[in-house]
């Protein structure tokens, strides 16, 4: 299945929102962890902005398996979940794309947690299997 | 580390709000999957009231550790990370309990989503790390 079947305009506008979204990676023993986080979306490929280091990132180095799942902020029962891998890790652009997310979800031009030390880090997710749940009628 | 330690009273209130939760749990080929849901707190044991033969119960039956997050519905910056176990399953009053949280998050007495065929069980989660993280100031 190709993305361009999975991500229909109703999940883009989904992933598009200013919803958050909550990805799932995997411990080293093999057991499911849970960030909550921003994402943007780019030619069908879901982006998430963490920082080197971060348990998240440490996941996905060593198992690129994740699944997230995205609710509408203006209707919970309005929700994706989507299971696919991390297939490209990049920190170029990486700190401009932090900048794009406060943006995005703040309203401000620079992203203003940023911590002296951290290297941000995109992580490039390709949706796999998508399941949408539309609100009851 | 006991319950009583790690789930504090702001911890509570999250989890006794009308919050979303999003476990995540895991397929049989150890991947993660996500399902947001409905949950209840009792004696510092967080409930989730599935169908029986549905994802998240055949994946919680084969390997027991899930991942729940729970974001604070007036503020999504205020939100907790908890990794546990089911520790229990039980169909005794699943029923009933499926009722309590369409009261708590519908405002009405009787679930309305109810199949006729499905059966209802309340998966009990036991916390064994919890991770709080509150709005920047």
């Amino acid at each position: 299945m190709s993305n361009d079947q999975i991500i229909n305009s109703e999940v883009t506008t989904l992933l598009e929102g200013k919803n958050f979204a909550f990805v799932a990676t995997l411990m080293k023993d093999g057991s499911p962890q849970i960030t909550p986080t921003w994402i943007d979306l780019e030619d069908n490929i879901i982006l998430v902005n963490t920082a080197e280091g971060r348990v998240k990132h440490k996941n996905v180095s060593r198992d690129p398996r994740v699944a997230v799942s995205i609710v509408d902020e203006k209707n919970p029962y309005n929700m994706i979940t989507i299971r696919g891998r991390v297939m490209e890790q990049t920190t170029i652009g990486a700190d401009e794309h932090i900048d794009k997310l406060a943006k995005k979800y703040l309203g401000v031009d620079k992203y203003p947690f940023r911590s002296p030390t951290e290297k941000r880090i995109i992580l490039k997710i390709k949706p796999e299997n998508i399941f949408h749940m539309k609100p009851p009628k």
